[in-house]
């Protein structure tokens, strides 16, 4: 399994009146760590996408789990990798740690996507390709 | 229970570049859906936090599952409502529906938060003041 | 000239640790009422867009300064107006006012974008429809 | 003078259905990349802030100028300097290049804030501490 490593440094300007970072800002951070995941691995995604037509990989499921605040000046280490697999879905595992201590874990659950065939403003779930399985190291399918 | 309504309109600035909702906005949304359903009941946040000496609602979880995507132009009606009490946390249900089809549904876990008496800089968790299980319909602790 | 009307509720996730609106926010609320602009003319961006197969109307400018600051809870009026047109580009003036005290005024200076003809991905500059100067109040071009 | 380097990756979620950053996001970096100067200088803004009793930097005025667009995947140099100073005001300027081409140039006229002494939720204008005028380069006061 691929394991990516992303440093993010908390700013001002992510942090509320309570002085913590305000939540959907992991999220945002959540879909940046799977950027760097896939580029990590070799695969930056405007390339991928250009070469595979894909409109992207939208949500199904993002789930967070909050055992730590964080706050202006923090550097929070990242580490993503994909947990699991199907034919055109992958759950992407994210966990964020300050000075060795986990704050942030959760996971996104996404689709691959391509243009629908009927409207190309819409988009419609396509198989993943495969050498983004076999380069975040999740075997070739059906293993 | 009380189910709290607000309408969210999809902006060109909250799409990406699959022209959908890029889905932090929706945790965003839950955010500011949750400050709505205390205001509509009668207990606006800004005033409950100075009468009540509290540093907000963080989160100890977030969930969303995406069933449909929206864009630039859509209309979202956004039902909230407290589906589970703890002395200290509340849970808070999210559903966006648009014309009627469900597109997103997912809650929040929040703890009722005061200054640390160590640290006003940092956060503690405390008992919910009562009005506030009164209004959103939790009844009385211990019911 | 054609004047529109907008309100925006300040929520807790718009504000940083001092309390008071993060400004990046306030371009946020300038494009989001320059959609509410073309919409309260009657032109719906989205439908627009589609229409005349544009790709939008990107900056070339944009300014604000700060008179006040707000705050989670608070109400703004925002109003919004063409103030100057040339073919291809037209600059958008904003107001944000409290209790009829003006905080933020500001402006946009966009221009008309259509997919660039070598490459869709990228976008071009052309003339803004007739239609959009029509209903905006700029009076026929040449005037 | 002063200037700060910091590199800014154009992620996914920056970019609007047109492909392009959506532009708030460039004020949203030209704040951190405030904090980076404060930073890079060896003043780290949260230590700043505790250290002088402040509550940020809030903004009297902000602009920018695009003479580009940048897309997902590309990355920009950013250089940030202070380029005009008065007892209580700095004006930062911003920077954004692409391989060396120029996208995007900016100010902020920004205002030191301590809390407001008839109510420490509201803030007050004060004189900038001299360190800050050392580190980023104005020279002492008066010069």
């Amino acid at each position: 399994m691929f394991v990516s490593h992303r440093r993010i440094r908390v700013d001002w300007g992510h942090c509320d009146p309570a002085g913590i970072v305000f939540y959907p800002n992991y999220f945002r951070w959540f879909d940046e760590c799977t950027s760097s995941l896939f580029e990590n691995a070799g695969l930056p995604m405007p390339q991928l996408y250009r070469a595979h037509g894909l409109k992207g990989f939208p949500l199904l499921e993002a789930k967070a789990s909050f055992s730590g605040s964080s706050s202006f000046g923090d550097d929070l280490d990242c580490e993503t990798s994909v947990s699991e697999w199907s034919t055109k879905t992958l759950k992407v595992q994210h966990r964020f740690l300050r000075d060795g201590t986990l704050l942030i874990d959760g996971f996104e659950l996404r689709v691959c996507a391509i243009p629908h065939p009927d409207d190309p403003q819409r988009i419609k779930a396509a198989p993943i390709p495969a050498v983004v399985r076999e380069r975040l190291g999740g075997g070739p399918a059906g293993a």
